[in-house]
């Protein structure tokens, strides 16, 4: 039987979800006899106490009849056939500018490609600490209980500030006070509200080249005028900064993203120099520096900077989860009123309770811990994924900088784009999903990389993970050997 | 000994945070002697356990030293002062339009009014359910376990906008399906997505006259023009809307905000079509609908709209609780996909594991038993208030509509809005908190009103704040019968 799980939320329920939708489009018919618990088991590979629990509720429900053992059969129901999600035909015009620009990023969800593949190389998912589930389960269940449920404070719970604070200071070397740190829910927010802010429509906003796609879509659906600026081994090229001043330069000089070069001493130096001389915003997006392995990180722009011209952002999304949505901001005092006004507008400040649970498990001592065994777990998936990348590809794969964050861009300077697009969908094909840093580049670099996410995987998978990447590897080798053959007895036999 | 407790979190953390503080800024100097635990708790009005609990971090974080029962003494610490929160001196241009616009609502925190008054009479905060916070620290302790951690869907949970999709078919007669639910972190969320994918700087959006006072802030510093519409006992008053369309109109139908009156079923359609004329869009704020007491709610606008120009949208702030944000929105199949990639572009999607737990609360049962817990503990607060009302302040207030919500608005035509500010500040400061209707008026008011919420207090509560309002306007009177009497024997003796 065909059944498509969504993937989210409890299995039982997506089982639920699939069954009901079945049976209410007329697939599932009246009187049908369903697959014994132990066999749709088997077949999706789940538990049979699974299985077991969705056809309860389904018989609870009305939705299904009989009996355990003696078989379940689809009940006879007055179907008003439900209304199936309609496909989006729409050809209405876009009714903003902010539409219209940002019609051009839809149907590009990144973070949705490979997803069901059984080996997923994705940036960002981060499913590390087994134990984190059952920790924030009671983290949560503490602060719901000890929490005010009225309206919080727009700029963030001051006791979650509070915490931020002493964890910049000893961590990032980041002096600064409550009032200066405004709680949002990620990055992304981060950008926007920095938009809104700082930016009207056609300003000029330098961005590095590569870089954050979601930074830069944000950016441009705002109507900034975009700017990339090249990066190499030493992070932003700050000598090719424009001469009119943009009024923000977007960086991530801890861990360039998704390059992984650091941004050099001399380099900060000369951006914070040229921010001074040219009245214009830094912002420093510092996403990953908690999860460094070989060595101490750099001082952050923001401990260096003395003008107050850096706007610094940090998230929770890597070092705790995704699905959590908190994030901070550290800002000029010039601009803190404005952003903390702007946030209030937008959402009114974000929900209480994950502050709170956050902030205790901060304070705790229980974040340290997680952190802890985080950067210890993906050191060591890190050193596989390398060590295991040069055992199975060997010398057609050149490895990025590697010393931070929950990914490593490899480099195959000897394929051309078709071969590497040939690769990626060969490897989905065989159940490995990879990932081109493309989409973080405004134009295509020259040589085509793969961002390779190793969070989302345990040692045991990027061992099988890379081994499957090294037979694709081969397998478009094989192709191009053909090829070059076919080529070789045409210009033989020409 | 003066210590500022913020109110935010529990007790014992606020009292660490005070003392902390107060050590740190040299308030308290080294070797002083801290109250007793019983002194201190007397003084604060809390339990022994609190100052305690308080006691015994700060000693073991090295604040203070010396045992219980022979008192505690601050420690000589080689403070570094901590630098203390910068009050905002500010005198920095505004960096964009937006924040120049966003600039003239600062300072306007009408939600911080009288905070911490004895009786305050604030509109919108919600802690109805004194078994919510157990059973939502289950709920998310359920869902903390169950939700996968990796990012989300930036539509929402699906299970969530399933769940959404039958209360809406349920309770608001709206048949809509999973694709076209947005998942948002609330009404104010909600609007600032409609400003960004509706309207660009300068296009006009029709509100009505009184409205939210956050969404006139969000569309104003947007950018949009706002043109206020007139609305009456039968809501807003759709002959008066202007002949050249605006973008879109903002109503509040089941409970026009703050006035409470109800939009009639001739206005709904004239609104309806009206619209489809004017080719605009219709935004349907639906805050508060499931408090209802006397009779059963009119359709939505969405159940009427044929043309699919409602943008519905409804928040779970009111009736679970505001510390919450989530809310949702049914969006016309034309602009769905605009603003699903808003709401990416904004902030990637509201956090997972809220959202599952609402689900299961909602799915379970729970949310329908926690409606009608609150639908009849509301009902019997407002029927002490009105009572109350008329008891302690006769004939000399109006009560505005009070089928639903929350909130009452009690009109005061006998005085002028000089005497109502005396009011409030007299009000103040014997312990009452008082909120004027004026701030969600474009155009002050001619008759002077107050929005009185009656959910943040208890029946008994409520009788003792409104016997203290009814001596509070003896007091007002009192004064004005003197300032007469002044006026009379001026005039007699001129």
């Amino acid at each position: 039987m065909f059944l498509e799980l969504d993937g989210q939320g409890p299995q039982y329920r997506q089982l639920i979800r699939a069954l009901r939708a079945a049976i209410l489009s007329g697939r599932l018919l009246a009187h049908a006899r369903l697959p014994s618990t132990r066999e749709l088991a088997l077949e999706l590979g789940c538990s049979r106490i699974t299985v077991l629990t969705a056809y309860e509720q389904l018989r609870a429900d009305g939705y299904i009849d009989g009996q355990v053992g003696s078989g379940s059969y689809v009940n006879a129901l007055p179907i008003e056939t439900m209304p199936l999600p309609q496909v989006n035909t729409t050809t209405i015009a876009a009714q903003s500018r902010f539409a219209e620009r940002a019609r051009q990023y839809q149907g590009l969800p990144i973070a949705e490609l490979h997803r069901g593949t059984r080996f997923n190389l994705q940036y960002g998912s981060s499913h590390i600490n087994p134990s984190l589930s059952a920790i924030w389960a009671r983290e949560l269940s503490w602060a719901a209980i000890q929490s005010p449920l009225g309206y919080g404070a727009d700029q963030g719970l001051l006791a979650l500030r509070e915490q931020i604070c002493s964890y910049l200071s000893l961590r990032r070397g980041i002096q600064t006070s409550v009032d200066r740190v405004l709680i949002v829910s990620g990055t992304q927010q981060a950008i926007a509200l920095t938009a809104r802010v700082l930016l009207n429509e056609g300003d000029t906003v330098a961005i590095e080249e590569p870089h954050y796609w979601g930074a830069w879509q944000q950016f441009s659906a705002h109507g900034a005028r975009l700017l990339p600026i090249r990066s190499d081994n030493e992070g932003l090229l700050c000598n090719e900064l424009p001469t009119v001043a943009p009024r923000l330069v977007l960086v991530t000089p801890a861990h360039q993203f998704p390059t992984g070069s650091v941004l050099s001493l001399t380099r900060r130096i000369e951006l914070l120099s040229y921010a001074d001389r040219a009245s214009c915003w830094i912002v420093e997006d510092d996403y990953d520096s908690e999860l460094r392995y070989d060595s101490q990180p750099l001082a952050t722009l923001h401990s260096l900077d003395t003008r107050d011209r850096v706007i610094y952002v940090g998230t929770l999304s890597k070092v705790m989860f995704g699905a959590l949505r908190l994030g901070y901001m550290v800002l000029p005092q010039a601009l803190r009123a404005d952003f903390v006004s702007a946030k209030c507008l937008d959402d009114r400040g974000c929900p209480t309770i994950e502050q709170a649970a956050l902030a205790h498990f901060m304070e705790d001592g229980g974040f340290e811990r997680h952190l802890r065994f985080v950067t210890r777990e993906l050191r060591s998936r890190r050193g596989e994924l390398i060590e295991s990348l040069h055992r199975h590809a060997g010398e057609r794969v050149q490895i990025g900088g590697t010393h931070a964050g929950m990914h490593v861009v490899v480099w195959l300077p000897d394929y051309d784009h078709a071969q590497i697009d040939a690769l990626i969908a060969l490897a989905h094909e065989r159940g490995l999903g990879l990932h081109s840093v493309a989409p973080h580049y405004d134009e295509c670099p020259v040589v085509p990389g793969l961002i390779l996410g190793y969070c989302g995987l345990s040692k045991a998978q990027l061992r099988d993970a890379t081994q499957l990447f090294g037979e694709c590897l081969d397998t478009i080798d094989a192709i191009a050997r053909r090829h070059d053959t076919k080529q070789a007895v045409k210009y033989a036999s020409s």
